[in-house]
This record gives structure tokens, sequence and C-alpha cells, in this order.
């Protein structure tokens, strides 16, 4: 542009002439927008999020046209993207909704209707809010009673394991956390840039916070044919490759895993911490799934516990932060965005910093904070909720355990689709075998092949699953993750229907 | 430490020596930490965020003191740092925690206690939730009827001005939209990096937001001397200057203004909205303090109102985003993190990618959501909550009001106070005349004088202020920053205190 206008302020035309072509020029400068695709942050461009990406979209559209009386071959999209479990009809813990109910208005407790201990759990958060109220700010690291009960919860998991409240930080979800925690490790420019290893498959929030962090991601790879298990040489082979090009600084674990189900043996675990250590890394472990473990012989172990009983060697070294939220496990209240990080082994001037950060944001909501503190500070036996509240929770982990078992049989029996068990977690992740003219297929539509063959379940059947290439997965391996989350009758519909669309797909491309 | 190796292993050394030291050199260089103060992120290190800073931790610190029956001047603090209205005392609005209530716990809409609005207005709420629970994630724009409602409420404040909800965006709080458009619009390196213009004084959020991206931010000043008036003569300097060493691309207005408390006038609207289309500048506009104008003659004019009226010209180009939230005006629910933004003239590809990102976060707390519809979709006159509602909205606006007025006229009478009228928002931000042996002695001690002021108003009065250097001011002058958030009678006590103190300080160091 500026070439332009030298070239017209010096050119030989007349005046007028002159001025009317920079007035034009002016003009086309000007019309452009300034925000637009090439002038934004390159880094949220390379973002991307598979779980809300372009099928859901289409799911969301084709509702719609559902909903405006376009003929279908269903009548409803059930969505199996994500792990949200109110959407898939699973009713709320009572309790924690007495309670929630009684902090936003507290003029109910004077009522006859709630029972005791949810009143107390009401007063005892209200009295630690400013003004007692929960529309007051909280600290930013939330709420310093809240904070203990984490602290003691922590204590009673883990086996009697010290915890304090200065470690814990509650946050908006655990996706708050983790961006956060992420955010404080990354440094460096070029071959110095802090690298972060996260298994493949992957949960994407990683990925896309990687993106936008600019970081370096190192991939590693779970085994499949293992039941999706990590092993320490992989993550060797991850890291020495990484070496050439980056400053690894980080690894990122989840357990149970996301999407794929596994849940780690305390051995794999204590393998982990000892790479951690040798290889000088930051650990994070993505443990949001701690309450879903279902099958037999499988046991959540935290990453901490582990790590203390490994010895001081150990335990007062690895550096390490732990996420919880209160989205998944029995209660799979998404929408109040709570969630809480332990912080161990932080250098105390990094976490000055961390509380520094966080404030800038204010503090994470308080209706959320208010429900985690129900979660680490449920009813007890000698309380009028109790049994109410053991039986909701039973009946929702019974229900799913049942499911995982259900999904993983019914798509064993399928040809051309294998399913490692669904040890815990809320999803399965079965590698699906297609034929090469629908890969051939995919390509002519400019899609990766699990996405087109997704699509066209979402299109014929109703069904919205996410594509493993959305996850990651091993170059030539095709999968999907579905959630077993729908009610056990409707599961067993999406199931049928699965398995009829892949023989068919299958078929028409043989 | 590399160079220690090779002068290690090319030494002279007998071999087992050699690695013995080596080892050691290994010791050492494993026994620091992965992350420190020196490896951390250092954008994260350059955020200052001083609402909460190290006054308010000294604050907290205090009132630990005074629990633990540590003798004081005083018996409690009173913390004026924070537009935190329920902290201070503010009831909640009925009307707003009864829907809460209700959609917490919808056994409730069986209970007669609850008038018919409220119960209503929660059944919507809750029919357009997945799975009729406000514990499902929502879309990541968010609900759309309460955007629906968020895009009426906008039309009906602007005389009619259309809006669209495709163009609403929830989010939590205001602080994570504002954070979230700047993101977007960061790019470039070194003289082409992203210039982002910020009023001084300013709210902190924008300083910690750039420092976090690596923006460059170009301050503009407003007209202490004209009511802290924006003047666009300052801002063509801020730019021209900025110009030589960044891109600047963003232009951030806060109005009414935070910590400054001025409302623009139509007329400034109208020049910065030329001016911002002259330059080539995206709008952003943070409006959350709209409800609350108190000066006579003084209105609140929305930015997108002011745009279209000036024609298409500029309807049609100027792009710009503007801010609101839950956590001022009348309702002042901040612990439940609601906001939205509405964005105007985005380049459709853009609003894509902005879509996504806010993707990664799955949703804004659902809670808040709900709040924000109420908001904006507040009980009308034929309905049964419509009295106490507007009786409880008046009181607060009006106690605010007579609470801005005492506060500017207090100041005004203590010698070396000056104090601009409160027209609105909820602080003040009066300047102080300090002696230039408290300046010296504030450097002795190794503060800013400001901040050497507050620290002592604290430590003997017990009042909690931010200090003017946590928002920015001209070279010379000092300032503070006071909500007028206290109860009247209190804010009596706290104006008579400051007063007390500053004759008290002025002397001391006469």
């Amino acid at each position: 542009m500026l070439l332009l206008y030298c070239m017209l302020t010096k050119s030989k035309l007349p005046t007028k002439e002159k001025h009317l072509m920079i007035k034009a020029v002016n003009g086309v400068s000007h019309r452009g927008k300034v925000l637009t695709l090439d002038s934004m942050n390159p880094n949220v461009k390379r973002v991307e999020y598979a779980v809300r990406g372009p099928i859901v979209q289409r799911a969301v559209q084709i509702e719609k046209e559902l909903k405006e009386g376009v003929k279908k071959p269903f009548t409803e999209v059930i969505k199996a993207n994500i792990g949200d479990a109110h959407a898939m009809g699973q009713k709320p813990i009572t309790f924690l909704r007495q309670v929630l109910a009684l902090c936003s208005y507290p003029e109910l407790l004077e009522d006859n209707m709630f029972p005791e201990d949810a009143k107390k759990r009401a007063r005892r958060i209200l009295e630690s809010c400013g003004g007692h109220s929960i529309g007051a700010y909280s600290a930013s690291q939330g709420i310093e009673c809240i904070r203990q009960d984490v602290a003691r919860y922590i204590e009673r998991r883990d086996g009697g394991i010290p915890s304090s409240p200065d470690n814990i930080y509650l946050s908006t979800g655990a996706s708050d956390a983790i961006v956060t925690m992420l955010k404080l490790l990354v440094c460096g420019e070029g071959r110095s840039r802090t690298g972060v290893m996260i298994s493949i498959p992957q949960y994407p929030l990683y990925s896309a916070a990687l993106a936008d962090l600019g970081a370096v991601q190192i991939s590693y790879y779970l085994d499949e044919d293992k039941c999706w298990s990590l092993d320490v040489a992989e993550l060797r082979r991850a890291l020495n490759a990484a070496r050439q090009h980056c400053n690894p600084r980080v690894l990122c674990i989840i357990n149970p895993g996301n999407p794929t189900g596994q849940v780690q043996s305390r051995q794999c675990i204590e393998d982990v911490i000892r790479f951690a250590k040798e290889e000088h890394l930051f650990l994070m472990a993505d443990e949001v799934y701690q309450d879903n473990v279902y099958a037999e012989g499988c046991k959540f172990h935290s990453f901490k516990k582990v790590l203390f009983e490994m010895g001081p060697e150990y335990s007062s070294t690895v550096e390490m932060a732990s996420f919880h939220s209160t989205s998944k496990c029995y209660m799979g209240e998404c929408g109040f965005r709570g969630g809480y990080m332990e912080v161990i082994n932080m250098d105390p001037e990094v976490k000055a910093q961390l509380t520094k950060l966080v404030s800038v944001r204010l503090c994470p909501p308080v209706p959320g904070q208010a429900l985690l503190d129900l979660v680490v500070n449920p009813p007890q036996p000698d309380e009028p909720s109790y049994t109410t509240f053991m039986k909701e929770r039973t009946a929702v982990l019974a229900a799913l355990a049942e499911k995982a078992r259900l999904t993983e049989e019914t798509f064993n029996t399928v040809p051309g689709i294998t399913c490692n068990p669904v040890q815990g977690a809320m999803y399965t992740f079965p590698r699906i075998t297609l034929p090469q003219k629908a890969i051939d297929k995919a390509k002519e539509e400019g899609q990766v092949p699990d996405m087109y063959y997704c699509m066209r379940l979402l299109e014929e059947e109703g069904i919205c699953l996410v594509p493993g290439s959305g996850f990651g997965q091993r170059e030539g391996t095709f999968h999907f993750r579905m959630t077993i989350l729908p009610p056990t009758e409707k599961l067993k519909v999406v199931l049928q229907k699965i398995r009829e669309f892949h023989l068919r797909f299958t078929q028409e491309f043989s």
C-alpha cells in the first residue's frame, strides 16, 4: 500500500486525478476489517477442539431441522460426543442441589422442607462468604474453609498423607486449572521452547491449550494392544526425539484415561514418577475421573499417594499438580464449572506468581465452589441425608459400570470393531476397520476417514460421536469416542444402530 | 552447566575422580526445581493486579491477627478496595435468588412459597438446559434463549437498534470476555506487535491481560482537571507516539469509568468512534457500569447506540465489542461470574474462530448464565414480583447516588485531597497531595509513595484502599481508589477516618 502511495505521489498524473486516485486507495485500505483471519492471533487459529467441533455443529443443525419438520431416518439426535451426564438424563444428586438452593436463597433455611445436614452445610458455606452471600467475590484461590475441606478429602483418599489448604487452588472446572498451570510452565523460544508431553490419544483441551500458548506438543502413544496402557520406553522415545527441537519440561497424564478409559496400575504410576524425576519433568496428573473405576481388579491410585509412598527422595522433590472437577464421577455437575488443583513441591516464589495470576480473574464461580465443598464433604453415616445420598451415588456408579461392560461386549461382536474394556472414566474409544474404498471416498470428499464415517453415522442414524482423529491416533488406524452415559435402554439402541451402520457402511465400500 | 561438563570431560583428572565429579554436577543440576522464578513464563511475571495485590494480602493478614486477639487501633478491617457489593452488606435482590433456588432444586417448583413469575422464569431456563438441569454443559456461546433475551434487552436499551443473538457471547464475568477478545486481536512480533490503547488511570485487568499476552500497552491519559474526561487529541498523541514501535489496532474504553467514575458525554463517544474509524482501530467498550449513573445531567450512552446513530458509514464498518456483567449495577452478584459481550461488524470467519476458541473451555457457568437472564429480563409491571423488585433495585441505586455525593463532598473538605464528582460506576479516585518528606520516606522504605500512604492507613485505621499507582496516574501525582459501597453510616466513618489520617500523615511529614 505504501509503495502504491509513493508511486502515485511521484507520478506525472494531473494533480486532480492524482488526488482522486489517492482517495480511492485510501478507500480500499480502509475498507478492510481491522480483525480478519489474516490479522488475528495465529496461535488461536491453530487451536482445535473436536469434542465441540464441526460434527457437533452439524448435530445442532439437524436438531433444528427435525424441529422444523424436516424428514430424517430418525426422530432425535443422540449426542454421545461429550461427557455431559445430566444432558443424558442423569438426575442431580438431591443433597447437592438442596444445599445449593439454600445457599442461593437463604430464606429457605427457615423452612422445614430441608434436612438438617443440608442446612448445616449451607450455613457453613454462607458464613465463609463475604456478607454471607454467594454473590460476593471469594478469595482468588477459593474460599478458605472449602480449601480446608478439599485438603481433608485428599488426606482421607490418600490414607493420611498430609495435604495443605495452601496448596489447593479452586478453579472454574478442571480445564481452567490445567490451562493456568500450562501457562505458568511455558517459556523460551525456538529450540528452548517448552515442550509438553501428552498422550495420544489425548483429551483435546491439552493440544488446544498448547497451540494457544505456542508450546511444543510432544506426543507419546498409549498401547492399544495392551488396554491403552502407558509404557515408559515409549515416554523415553518421545522425550529423546523431542530434545532435538525443544525443551521438554512437562509430562501430562490422564488417569483414568480420556478418551481411552484405561485405569493405570500402581506399578505404572511408580514408573512414570521415576521417569519424571530422572528426566526433570513437571508432572500434571489429570484425575477428574477418580471415582469412575468399573473393571474388576482395577483401582484408582492417586499420583500423590504413590509419590509419597515412594519415599522422601521422590515426595520431597518431584513437582506435581493434580486436577479434579465436579463435572464427572457420580455428580456430573458440568454446568457449575467447579474444580480444584493441588500443587506439590512447587517453588514458593512460583506459587506467589500463581496466586497473583489467578487473582486477575478475581475468583472461580462461587456456586461451583460450594458444590465442590459438598463433593469433598458429603453426608456422613450419622446424618439424615446419608441413606438417600449413598443410594443415588451408588445407583449412578453401578449403572455406569454396567454400561461400560455392555458397550465393550456389544462392540466386540461387530466384525470390524474392536474395543478395549472401559476400565474407568466414561468413554469408549473403539478401533474401526475402514475399507480402502471408504478411505478413498473420504479423501475425495476432503475429509479424514473417521470424520467421514462419523458424519455418515450422524446423517443416517442421528448419533453424534467424535472421530478418533480429534484425539490423535496411530497413523493408519481409525477410532471414535463415544460416551457410555445414555440411559441403559437408550445405550442399547445406540449400540445396535452403530452396529447396523457399521455393517452397512463396510458392505457399501467392499 | 554444559561448559562445566566439557571442562570436566576434557580435564586431565583420573577417570574415577572425573566420574565422581560429573555425578556431583548431575546432582547439582537435578537438585533444582523444574519450575522456578527464572524458568517460568516471563509474561506471567510481568502481570500485576493491584486490586488484589500486596495491600489486600496484608489486610487479610490483619484480619487474622484481629481474630487471634492481637491489639490494633481498630476492631475490623474495612475492605474498600474492590467493587464487591454483597461483601459490603448489600442484600441480594429477592427475585434473582428465588429463580436461582428454583433452578438449583426444581422440586421447589411444586412449592407455594415462590411467586409465579419466578417459577415461570425458572421453568423457561430449565427447559433450555440439557436434561432440564443447570448441571448440564450449555452451548459454548451460552444458552440460546438467554442470548435471545440479551439481544432483546440491548434493543430496548438502545431504542430499537437491532441486536442478534448470534452476536452475543455469554461469559464468565466480563473479565473472561475481555481477555478472550484481546487474545483474538494480538499478533505480530517486534514493531508489528499489536498495540492496545488503554486509559490511564485504567482498570488493571487490561494491563494484566496485555502483559500476559505480550501485547504492547499504549497509554492515553484521562484529563483529571476536566472530570477525568477523554480527549481525542490525547488519543491521537498516544497513537502517533506508539506507531513508532508497535502496530496499534485496538482502543479500549471504560464507560462509566473505573477507577475514575466519569460518565462520557454523547459527543465524546461520537468523537471516539470517529477516531477509531479514521485510525482503523477495533473498539472495546467496557460498559459493565451501565446502570450506575448518579450525577445530574449525566446519562449512559452505549457505544453501540451512538455508533448506529452516526449512520451506515459508521454502523456498517466500525468493529466493536461491548461488555456487560452481572457483578455490578444494582445486583452486585460478583460470585456468580456472569456476563456477556456483543460483537459488532466482526468478520464472520473471525467469529467462527471466536466460537471455536470459547468451546475449548466448554461453557460459562450455567448459574451465572441464568442470573444474567434475569437481569436482562426482569419482572414486568403486570407480574407479581415487580413491586418488590423495583423497590429493591431503586433502593440500591438511590443509596449509591447518595454515597457518591457524600464521598465527593467529604473528600473535598480535606486540605490536600481533591476529588472529582463520582458521576457513575462505584469508585472514587481522589488525588492526594503528599509532602516531599513523605515521598522521601516511602523511597527509603522501597515503596511507591501512594502505596506507603495506603499501607499506613491500613495499619493505623484498618481501611483497605488501592494506591493510584495500581491503576496508573500522571507522573508525580498520587491517588487512591475507594469503593463507595460501604453502607452509608459505615461510609461516613470511613471518610472521617481517612480525613483524620490524612491530616495526621501530612502533619507528620511537614
